[in-house]
């Protein structure tokens, strides 16, 4: 039954190798931008360009560093909330999007910033595409949380990043749809590759775990650090490649519009759902981020400031009754277990956020018709190779418990509660 | 005695109505203004504006994102000092804060943005004005924390934002003084409404939840995040909508010289107020602010380097003796419970603030003087509305307690509380 | 054996004392810059620049905030990893900071920045050059966190300061070499300075805390939040005062790919170095860092993309050693005690950052060979005043504890420890 977690060998050898991958296809393929290069200088001659200021930098990196933000600290503490597994949460998060990042300027750049010399030339807008490209890994993280080994993580976050810049090219360069923020390429894809993987790595014994699976009073505090600088910054995430002057300017409204809707939405849906009208923290932590998911798509368009208000409206409406109803039901019944719901946050609202999209624009209708079903098919074959049994992932019932793949310090409370029998049952013992 | 805190009917219908509301005058009145609207190339060519970067998004959007990050985690965290109230500080400081900027966007568009054609025209700068004037809110829920029901808070911000409006369109339009990090208006403004509403809704047997009236060991650590990018985002706070060039500039400057001085200052009080010169935590994640509300009057003008390092050094004397002698004296006197401690953050300096701004441009006097009374009469009548018995706040001895409006998860600490009576009395039995 | 901490005197005095000293330079010598003063727009007219766009300020305003995050909420969420020292950790940390960039606006000023009149013209760069310089200090604080009372701190960093301007004059003004990260100007210099003044400071019986030098479980997360906002912004950091256009682009560049090949290497040698493969959250915390030091030198050179990512793999690998196999080394055998590990995060990688632009410029190399030896001898004199016996520093037994400078509230956990007699050994007793 217990399952060798031991990761000494496989995690060092499988972050050395690609790191070392990395350097090399770097050397062959990576160069600086003629904006980042020194012969900057000869271009702004040559295109009698009057100032620094118009170098691409300029526009875009105080909105790169916010998503930058969101990628790492938004994303990672979200995942803290686990009373034991917010190690896990933040670090593992750390490790895969580090990776991430390099095998995106990688891909994203054969696909689409191949210069005539073949070689791929970055600046500040690729930096703003790894960490995109990135988030759609780390959603799929979500679904999987605490139940992978981070070896598991490096392979999907391998398999993720490939296809991810196989489904953008053929979204935005084959299908010619327009999304800025990412609604489809990013949420949808990301969800429903997490959601694939969840179910075919499903753990029928999970509930042995089931004491390891809720939050205490702090780790839900320390989430909402990564709830509120991803609502925060979300307007960057969904201007950050839009397009300079009014496009950005624009993106930014209908994105703060649409995420303050959702706010009063979540809190009014969560009250009403639970006895005594209680709030719960799992809903504010994430379906108030809704209306950003939503609005990734037509963030640009002219869709006016009150209908930025009814998509966070409506989306976070369906986000919060996904927590309420179709979690438990998608456990039960479809044998998806979703750890963080990200079919509630990421899922279901970049749906809507393609139709809005596809409405707005009576354009892109067909990338968003259909997507499911293909991208289903898409994520299923790394989920099969993560079945595999050489992963080092942990057994059902050592699932979200940081003593697996963390030294922890023994808390002082700790101390206490091995010295109170009945108390023992609270923490599986570690397995030193 | 046990009042009726179920909240489960009320909080949905506000949030519900006034989101519905919101989206319908959004509809009628707020469009985007021609900076952030596709009629931004042809303004440009008209006005013959050679670059996109001329338009004001690149001028404040950096600053606005500084500023947003004081609002939600700069406030929010500050106010999760408490040892279980942390869900209610930044969760409701998230509520209203959404609703807030809302209906900020709709009641200073009438008062300041209102075109020919009859409707808001909306662009980064009314998103800095909306978070400017949540603030004011902000400061008045510091007084209460703990003590009012999340409707109360939501009706609390709804005659919040439109005094602020009111107040802010006489003192700026009417007496034409200049306030741009908003001492007077913001901060003077919304800690005596704050107070005003706590004088009103005074609890005489509050001390029946003294034991929850403090922080524990993380506690105090969580608020430290609010404390200190409150501190660093100051200097954007103070300068986001000062002139372009030399205004924004000389702001952050004085800003962040005020708030240099202000820390040493309030370390030393602190320690020298203490036996054994120990540091108070309720000093240091408060008083060390005062510099930054004391310069946001006169962060834009000429005050020179060691004028700012003077305003710090008195505004921070004077916040941490508030502290220390005059909050006690306030609940026993005046009958006015301040949580938080506003008055010594807010009120004081941002008077100070005043007089200063009125000593350095040797103008605006007569909106400094007597803004007490005026602002304490103006701020009575929503005070009284909060008394009615409808609105499901908390008993005294419910009081700062998380269980009332949340879900809390049970801490594997508090099962051992529970195994041992003596320990019992630590904290009040939930409503289940 | 017991010392007397009492500092109710002596801090207040030095606060007091310095602030005033503060006001007073500054009013005869700090004016604001041309940039940063009404005059701007006669200087505009003079100069025929065409937009307050090239205003300094919104060159560099928002990689100054981003590096003034990175001082209060990176240096000090960092050092908050202590079990009962986290207060101490941030808050002295804020006090040394608010501090240390007032006297460095001053000491840069004389030796940089003197005008014709003799004042010093400040404006965004000399604010962030402050921030640069405190950065020094705060590394020095780590290796001596939990050891010094606050007075030293304030000693240490008006002494800092001073070395550091003196030492970057000689470095950048006289060698003539180049380093806009400060690999060796802040990190070398500020990690040797800080080991010497803990070699002079030696405790031998420091093991009497040793219950208290180790982290829990809460604290380490804690910790993380200073970990990921020094990585996010260390971009910023080693761009910030790079020459506008392409310099801070590709200078953003390649400290992004160093930091991201830092994060997979420091994974990979923390899991190989234990048992099990469990990694250690002090190498996750610190090493994932060192690319970033290691890039401060060469960040604006034309290194490559993949020159960076290779910076990133060394200095990664000798930092996570550096963790395990040099620092209890060098407290053993050198009579060193660097709680934070500053030698393996600082020092070594900022030496690597200076042979990196060494060979990258092929110049500069005087200034790298011999500074560790003449770093070590400038230090040795302010680490001797600090020994005197008047600082209010604790004793062995009770370093390491917030109780002895900061009013530290009575946990409810403690409440129980109390009643548990054999626990009681788990916490020294307040000196109360």
């Amino acid at each position: 039954m217990a399952k060798n977690t031991n990761i000494r060998i496989s995690l060092p050898a499988v972050c050395f190798v690609w790191q070392i991958a990395m350097i090399i296809l770097f050397g062959v393929f990576v160069r600086y931008n003629e904006e980042s290069d020194t012969r900057w200088i000869e271009h702004r001659r040559r295109k009698n360009i009057s100032t620094n200021l118009e170098n691409d930098f300029y526009y875009r990196y105080p909105s790169f560093q916010d998503v930058h933000v969101m990628i790492f600290v938004g994303f990672g503490f979200l995942m803290t909330f686990l009373k034991r597994y917010s190690f896990g949460g933040v670090g593992f998060n750390f490790l895969i999007a580090a990776f991430g990042i390099q095998w995106a300027l990688l891909m994203q750049g054969w696909f689409h910033y191949l210069d005539d010399d073949g070689k791929i030339k970055i600046g500040v807008e690729n930096l703003i595409n790894a960490d995109f490209c990135v988030a759609g890994c780390l959603i799929a993280y979500g679904a999987c949380l605490g139940k992978v080994s981070p070896v598991q993580l490096m392979v999907l976050t391998l398999f993720g990043v490939t296809l991810f810049a196989v489904e953008e090219y053929i979204i935005l360069e084959l299908l010619h749809a327009k999304d800025p923020g990412g609604s489809m390429v990013i949420h949808t894809f990301g969800a429903y590759y997490g959601l694939t993987i969840s179910w075919v790595l499903y753990r029928p014994m999970l509930s042995q775990s089931k004491h390891l699976q809720g939050s205490v009073y702090h780790s839900d505090v320390f989430a909402m650090i990564g709830t509120l600088f991803l609502w925060m910054y979300w307007p960057s995430f969904n201007s950050a490649i839009a397009d300079h002057g009014d496009g950005q300017h624009r993106a930014v409204i209908n994105t703060y519009l649409a995420l303050a809707a959702s706010v009063l939405t979540t809190f009014a849906i969560s009250s009403i759902s639970q006895k005594h009208g209680k709030l719960d923290m799992v809903h504010i932590q994430n379906a108030t981020l809704a209306g950003g998911v939503a609005m990734g798509t037509a963030s640009e368009f002219m869709i006016t400031p009150y209908g930025s208000l009814i998509v966070g409206f409506c989306s976070s409406i369906i986000s919060t009754f996904g927590y309420i109803f179709l979690t438990p039901f998608m456990e039960k019944t479809l044998k998806i277990q979703d750890t963080c719901g990200i079919h509630n946050l990421h899922a279901m609202p970049g749906v809507i956020g393609g139709i809005v999209g596809a409405i707005t624009a009576a354009s892109a209708s067909e990338s968003v018709y259909g997507q499911e079903g293909w991208y289903f098919m898409l994520c299923n074959f790394p989920g099969g190779i993560l079945k595999l049994p050489i992963w080092g992932d942990p057994a059902d019932a050592n699932c979200f418990d940081d003593e697996v793949y963390w030294e922890v310090p023994e808390d002082e409370d700790e101390n206490m509660l091995s010295s109170h029998p009945n108390m023992n049952h609270a923490r599986g013992m570690p397995d030193a």
